[in-house]
This record gives structure tokens, C-alpha cells and sequence, in this order.
């Protein structure tokens, strides 16, 4: 566990850096919504279990010192391999109990009580609870709930219900509808002075435990506590059913489709259609231009490779030099870029021969595969691109149709198709 | 409009043929929520609006005669195209007001009053009326409501809250929270008996018609009625958020991505291919297989071009045979499946010679890219995909790669890699 002074410099202006702060994400459910075996917070988006995701976006604030991850005694050595894995730091695994607020109690306890580690954390002085199957949490409405839970004792974010809230009666009736405008759905993160959270649980009842799902009531009930309620963000949402799968998915593909790093080899011919390259995909995506004379340890390549980018794309003359592109690899490798997200990786081969046909040995294409498939292993997904151009009068417009190709594969980031060669 | 006699056949058990049923789709919102300048029921889904989905839910129910559509004044001429695009039957378009409640009205209006179109439609015994943001409603939660409407007067889906509900004081802070297992959310399909909604909208104010959003609220504050609620499916869900969308779209891919025909030509090693792929295949889709002496004219093809299916494989030795294709082409055209979804036609060619090296002329690459790209306005996905076999003993290997692709392609549908060979 890092200690949490080391990253106190990372602490925005609105939590003062002298408020210890921990998250508990409580992970212990059994994911019936989905109606599949496995748990949604461990469900694979781009590869990587949706838990993982939830525990970066705490990560990220560099002022949580702790993060509490309660899952269910089964899934312990799972998410111990998720942790490792993925490389994250400052978290504790804490064994659930059987019911959500139960999970949240024993993952209270690490911060007062001996019996779930060997050592006692630090007690925070508020403690946020978050959902592990919200992934797309900001650090803004963390940051909120956490100064307001400071002031108020109690703090948690809302948002406008989607659908009308009805009660029915006895017999399967309606008996009346909400007035939508005065009622919030109450959504996650959430936040206490640990003392007001740890106090509610220690005095809520057997049935609060077994069948409350609602923190901000049991501050209420048992310390009198009226959190405040923040506003937030349409980001907030739960990962609930299968759909919210498949939109968390496109949402990820989403966000790794908005920068590209284009790295061209010196030759003229190939600057040229570098150069039209970029033109043609700068209204799409955001570009990081590199021009190398085949010296692939540039220190432009290396500080892409410690960035937010997770495509590149290398134009080079028709060769399908793998020695060059295991270069590359070894470099993203190192920078562990590929450990969280699939990288893509476009090799761009020019044809401007005049040969009239198309030619590709049997040979070079099976090793182009075979280096796909041991590079997918790492995570980085391979793709190449020949632009061919016999006529110098249709190279913008072929130039323009390996733009879409490169896009399509970028925002497809599709693991199927590695290898493969594709012709503009 | 087409007879409402003609289908009444298809009606199922649950509600009797003797009972006239409409549905008012409201479809005037402005989509904010969306945060784009697009309102969400016109964003495409695999190129169709959503609302077009949406109305093809209803009109796939035999039984509902008129499905009224109520649109804002300025999307009326897109909404009219939209109908003639895709073919729709029974619709009827309706000016909507400012708000929901106005829009919907307006609807009912047209059973009622002369002021909205040319002819007053038969009014119905009960009217449907459901969002045009929840294309994924089924013919069995319909039929539920429908008959509990007509038992009732007034009958309404609901679903499990996904979020506890609170209500906040006037400081913002929370003031009570309500038990999650006491309430549920009021979700669409509703249904009603025409007289009571209409005679609810006739009573209510003019705060209701600008405020109000629920009408089961309305049948029971005007009419006494209360509601019968009926549990519905997850598929319920409204798409209110971006994220909504990708979801959709995903479903709709995993919904075309069921069922594939596998078309070989006679000849003996495209059979014996053909043979090992379907084996490769049929775990994780079903397979209609049809062996072929090139005549394509075949009274099973043409039964798979009347079904529900929207991926075909068609597989004959190493020839870029465009002309093959094209009959294939003009079937599936001729049949309009491809209006409503995209079709996957998957070109599969066979090379089991000896050449060592992989050759194919720029002419012939450049032709099958134009005809792909001609076909893609006919709404058919056309991709190329060689299996090279040089070695006998890799055949399985290869065509489990082969198999491997496929399945990408289809569940992609990618519309940006039409015309690209790949190669297995």
C-alpha cells in the first residue's frame, strides 16, 4: 500500500489536504439482473473486469489513501488476481457478508476493528461509498460529496428520476402515483464522516442489515443526520443489466478512439502520404504527428507512450518489416500502456510501384499473422493497411479511404480481425 | 392504411378478436437529455431511426388496427418519410402539442374529433399508448396490458426501482427516503379503455396537460380508475441517454447476429469445406445450409429470404465471380429484407492450389471493392474472406479461423470494411 502523504500533492483546491479520505466499494453481488453466472463487477469490458474500471476511477484521485474492495469469500482470490493484474495500488480485499449493507459494515471495520486485517488502516475522517459497478465516476462529484459530507455529516449524489415512481395497493392496483419534480433517484458516490457511518451501522437493527439498501437512511435514523444531496452527472449510472454492458463497452471504445499518434518513416513518398494521412483524420480524431528517420527510441514516441494515447499508426515504405514494428512493441509493452486497455496498432504500407497486380507471398502473410497473434497476447492488436497507389491522381481520394479504414478499425478495436491485411 | 379485418387471424388468445385496439406513440420530445441536437427517437440504429423500430414493435402485433404517431410539427415531413422508407402499414401521423400530455392527446384526438385528419379512424375499445424510445417492447407485455385495461379501465408496466427514491427538503438536504421494495417504477406499454383516457384528457387543466407526465395518474384522478399494474421485462427500458443508444444498437447486432445461411456450390471440395465450417459454426449461431449446383434460383434460399434471417455465407472456389453475387444480391433485394436491417453476405473462395504465392490482380480487388460499395446503398454488407489451403492437415485449423472471422463480421456489421478481402 502506497503511503497516503505520497500523493497529497495530486489534491485539488476543494478537499483540503488534511482530511484522510477511503472508499469502500462494496462488491459482493450476485449480479441476478444480468441473468448470467458471473457477477456484473466482474463481467470483461474490452478484456478487463468492470471492477477493475471502478477501482481505477478511485485511484485516479491521488487524495484516497484507501480503498476498501468488499467482495464475497468466493470471489476473494479472483479479485486478488484482478488487483495484481491490472497493477493497482492502495487497495484492501475485505471479505463480504450476505447482504449489501452487511458488506459495507465489514469493510467499515478495516478502519475500527482488528478482525479483517492485520493491521488497522488509518480511520479516515470521511469515508465515500461507491458502487463497483459504476465505473464512470469523475473525480469532481467525488470531490463534492466529500466536502459536503464534511460539512454535513452526510452527503450523496442524485439525479432526476427517469420514470414515474408509483405505489401499488394490496390488490395490484395503482394507489398513486409520485409527482415526479419533488422525489431524486439517490445514486452513488456517497459519503460520511466515518464516525456518523460507522455509529448508524453499529445501532441499525438485524432487518436494516438483511434489508435496508439505503446508507443515507440509516445516517438519518440513527444519527440524525439529513445529507446533503448533490447533483450528478448522467455518468453516474449503475451497470445493472446486460445492456449496461454493451453501453459501458461502447462508451470505453468511445473514449480510446479520441487521439492517434502517427509516426512516419523519413522517405519523401512516404511524408507525403503521411502527411494527407493526417489531413484526412484530423476531423475525427486528435493527432500526435511523429516523422522519424527509422530511429524508433525517439523521445516524441516515448512521451506518447506515457500519455492517453492508445493507437498508433506507423507509415512505412512496402515492407512488411516486423523487426522495425517489434520495436514499437517492445516499447508500448514496457510502457504498460497495454496492462488496462487494448492498444491499436495500424501498420501503413505504401505501394506506388507500378506493378499491376498485388502481390503478397504466402509467407510474409503467415508470419504477419502469426506476429498478430503473439502480440494480441500483450494486449495490442495489430492491423495492416496497404494503401496502394498506381494513379498519383486518386492518392487523396485512396488517402481518404485508409483514414475510414483506420477508423473503423480504431473505434472497432476488434480482436478477431488482427492480422489481417486490408487495401485502401 | 390496411383493413384491420386482414389480421385479426393473428391475434393471439389473450385478447379476444372482437375488441378494437390503437396505439398513440408520442414521439414529439426534443431528446436535451441526449445532449444532442438530434431527438432520440429519430437516431439511427444501425442506420434506421429508432422510432422506426418502435413502430415496427406494434405493427409486428396483428391486432392493433391504427398506430398513431405523434410527432412535433417540424419533424412531420421526416416522419412521413420515414414511414414510406421503411414500408411501415396502419400508421397515422399526428401533430403533437408542447408537452407529453398535449402530444398525447392530440393522439386520441383522431378516434374522436374530425379536427386532425382527412377521416375520422374507428375509435378503438382500447388504446395502447407507449413510448417511441422503447423499440424492444414484446407482443406478450402488449397483450398483458391490453386485457388487464379492458378488465380495469386502465392497466400499466412497471419494473423494480433500480435506485432507492428520496425526497429532499427545501435546504436541499435529504428529508425521507422511500422503501425500494414498496414502489416501482412506472414504465410503457399502458393501455386504457378509450372512453376513460379520453374523458381524463377532456377534464384535466391546464397545469395537468403542462406538468403532468403520468396517465395513469390522470385515469385515476379523473375517473376513479385505478390502473392494474402488470410486471414487465428489462426490455422495457426507455432510451434516454447516449449510452442508451450504444446499448440499442448492440442488442439489435446480437439479435441479427442469430442465424446465418450457409449457400455451397456442388462441387466437391466447397462442399467438403462448407461441411467442416458449418461444424465450426453451428456452436454459436444457427445454421440453415443449402447446397447449391449454382442455381441460385433455389426454392430453399429463397425460404431463408422470407425468414428472419440477415447473414448468408456463400462459398464456391477461388473466383471473384461478381456475377454469381449479383444474383444473390437481386434475390435479397427483391425480398426487401434488407430494408429494415443490414445484410452480412459473406463471399467465402477457396484457394486449395498450389501456387505458393497469395496473387490477386488490382483489377479484380478493385472490383469487388465497387461492387461492395454499390450494394452497401441496397443496405447489403458485402465482405471477401480466402481460405488458403496448401497443407490438408491444417484444414480444420484453418477453417476454424475462417469460422472465427466470420462470426466477427457478422456481429460487427461493419459498414466501413465492406469490400476488404481477408484471409483465413
Amino acid at each position: 500500500m502506497e503511503p497516503s502523504s505520497g500523493s497529497r500533492d495530486a489534491r485539488p483546491a476543494a478537499v483540503p489536504a488534511a482530511v484522510p479520505v477511503a472508499a469502500v466499494l462494496p462488491a459482493g453481488g450476485s449480479g441476478e439482473r444480468l441473468g448470467g453466472a458471473t457477477p456484473k463487477q466482474f463481467c470483461a469490458v474490452q478484456g478487463r473486469p468492470l471492477i477493475s474500471y471502478t477501482v481505477q476511477a478511485m485511484e485516479r484521485v491521488g487524495w484516497i489513501s484507501n480503498i476498501i474492495v468488499v467482495v464475497s469469500p468466493e470471489n476473494i482470490e479472483k479479485m486478488k488476481s484482478i488487483i495484481e493484474k491490472y497493477g493497482h495500488k492502495r487497495v484492501t480485499i475485505v471479505k463480504g457478508g450476505i447482504t449489501r449493507h452487511r458488506s459495507i459494515f465489514n469493510g467499515l471495520k478495516v478502519f475500527a476493528e482488528n478482525q479483517f486485517s492485520n493491521h488497522l488502516l488509518q480511520k479516515p475522517e470521511v469515508v465515500i461509498i461507491h458502487d463497483a459497478v459504476r465505473p464512470f465516476v469523475e473525480e469532481d462529484i467525488i470531490s463534492k460529496v466529500v466536502m459536503a459530507a464534511k460539512e454535513h455529516g452526510a452527503a450523496g449524489a442524485i439525479r432526476p428520476l427517469v420514470s414515474t415512481v408509483i405505489a401499488s395497493a394490496a390488490d395490484g392496483c395503482l394507489d398513486h402515483s409520485l409527482e415526479r419534480a419533488r422525489y431524486r433517484a439517490s445514486e452513488m458516490p456517497q459519503a460520511f464522516l466515518f464516525d456518523i457511518i460507522y455509529k448508524a451501522y453499529q445501532q441499525c437493527t438485524d432487518y436494516d442489515l438483511d434489508y435496508g439498501t439505503e446508507c443515507l437512511h440509516l445516517a438519518l435514523k440513527y444519527c440524525k443526520t439529513n445529507a446533503k444531496l448533490v447533483e450528478g452527472t448522467a455518468d453516474l449510472w449503475k451497470v445493472t443489466y446486460k445492456r449496461d454492458l454493451y453501453a459501458a463497452e461502447s462508451i470505453i471504445k468511445d473514449s480510446l478512439s479520441q487521439q492517434v499518434c502517427v509516426i512516419t518513416t523519413g522517405k519523401e513518398a512516404v511524408a507525403q502520404v503521411g502527411f494527407l494521412l493526417q489531413e484526412s483524420l484530423k476531423s475525427q480524431i486528435t493527432i500526435e504527428a511523429i516523422s522519424l528517420s527509422l530511429c524508433i527510441n525517439d523521445s516524441h514516441v516515448q512521451s506518447s507512450f506515457t500519455g492517453q494515447c492508445y493507437n498508433f499508426i506507423c507509415i512505412n515504405d512496402n515492407k512488411y518489416d516486423i523487426q522495425e514494428t517489434q520495436q514499437l512493441v517492445d516499447m508500448l509493452e514496457k510502457s504498460n500502456i497495454p496492462v488496462l486497455y487494448p492498444v491499436v496498432l495500424v501498420l501503413v504500407h505504401l505501394d506506388i510501384s507500378e506493378n499491376i497486380s498485388f502481390h503478397v507471398g504466402v509467407e510474409e502473410l503467415t508470419r504477419i499473422k502469426k506476429f498478430a497473434r503473439d502480440v494480441k497476447n500483450k494486449n495490442i492488436l495489430v492491423y495492416s493497411l496497404l494503401i496502394q497507389c498506381k494513379d498519383h491522381l486518386l492518392l487523396q481520394e485512396t488517402v481518404n479511404s485508409a483514414a475510414v479504414l483506420i477508423m473503423a478499425l480504431i473505434k472497432d478495436r476488434n480482436p478477431e480481425l488482427t492480422g489481417q491485411l486490408l487495401v485502401a
